[in-house]
């Protein structure tokens, strides 16, 4: 039930640690939600390894499809950090060191610390703008729509606020949660019935376990609060009927 | 590095409260760490919205592309699992109720209980197979190489057991971690040329924090053990001539 007026990014994951399993991913969530505050809607998330093609492909791809590409992840100095080359490959763009980012960096480090090690994460696509990071000095960088951060969560948090100024977003989108004391079997038909007459509301149903008893969240998301109002008045007048018990109202 | 004898898996994770941010996916871990066990190594993981074009889209490019497809979510009774019948148009097969799965539901509820609602979880393509599910009734399915899981982490997990023996693995993927007390930069260009001398291991470098105290953790991995013990004593003799602490081997 994608909106017209809805802004869609995408989320490139780049590394092969989160598809081996070894590391959680948590950016998706980060990313997402801070989206979700300026009326951005991810539409689709892509875990890819470290492989150049893929990243190209993947890149070029999503840059088409969506308003805003994100992507986290190999802007570090080490050999499997190859995220900044193969944008640069996907655009088309040379890839060198840039001034801005070179100057941050030297002031960043001590006198004689400044290595060829860390001269990389000055290397990046011709013309890239930077995205400043106040954790750690390594900036990250967005050519066009595509912007490209780094892999570890709080340093990715971190540089987010210096970004929500560029986006240009679309409605917020509004969402509102009831907690009820049932299963979803139970509810399914009515559920559907309430979908169908709230079309322009996205309706989620989420099973959950907690403290001991089962339980189902309705998540109706849309970007117009009257809309959401209709479809939870349908809902409540359906819980009340049946009889369910309402746990907890977001 | 992708090594020719492996066997290689995309996983496909269904939902909207993934892509909200709402839910925190874990299941993509799940299913790559149990992989990794078997010799089968994940190679993509796509987060998509329950839109049914989009996962039958999604599938058929993941089916020709991998030799096994995971997806997790949408198999519930609700109007937003789409999941069965999404797959059924992806291989052109009927969505109907399930024989055997309808059988094994009629039997897992009480007399009477078995409602409209609880009947859809037995729709499933035509001729699917069913992956037994030990925690609560409802099967999951598979339909040549693409198995379909349901979304709670809980009862994902506790299905994987039944189907390990269905698939067909490589030779496992054996892997090593030392955790150097040291940052990337220090270490990226000998890390680099130990990596051009070991070109069949995947030697991934991930900055940590713990207890206060920076630090790196280089993975080597490589299905022949052989070959990881040589990468490794080219690190260690690294290691021990530029004087850097070891933390902890794995």
């Amino acid at each position: 039930m994608t909106n017209k007026k809805e802004i869609i990014a995408g989320i490139v994951i780049i590394g092969n640690e989160i598809l081996s399993g070894r590391t959680q991913d948590t950016n998706t969530g980060t990313i997402s939600i801070w989206l979700n505050s300026l009326g951005i809607r991810v539409q689709e998330v892509r875990i890819i390894p470290d492989i150049e093609k893929t990243i190209v492909d993947t890149i070029n791809e999503f840059r088409k499809k969506f308003s805003y590409v994100f992507t986290s992840g190999g802007i570090g100095p080490t050999h499997d950090d190859i995220t900044a080359s193969s944008i640069s490959n996907a655009f088309g763009l040379k890839y060198g060191p840039h001034k801005e980012a070179f100057s941050i960096l030297k002031k960043y480090y001590n006198e004689g610390e400044f290595s060829e090690g860390r001269q990389k994460m000055a290397w990046m696509p011709e013309g890239a703008k930077l995205i400043l990071n106040p954790s750690s000095g390594a900036p990250g960088f967005f050519v066009e729509n595509v912007f490209c951060l780094p892999g570890v969560p709080s340093i990715l948090k971190s540089m987010l606020g210096g970004i929500s100024n560029i986006l240009v977003g679309g409605e917020p989108i509004l969402s509102h949660t009831i907690h009820l004391r049932t299963v979803e079997s139970e509810i399914a038909k009515s559920l559907s019935n309430i979908q169908e007459n709230n079309k322009e509301v996205e309706i989620g149903s989420y099973p959950f376990f907690r403290a001991g008893k089962l339980g189902v969240a309705i998540v109706m998301r849309c970007t117009e609060q009257i809309k959401i109002d209709k479809c939870k008045s349908e809902l409540i007048k359906f819980i009340n009927k049946e009889k369910i018990e309402i746990v907890e109202k977001e």
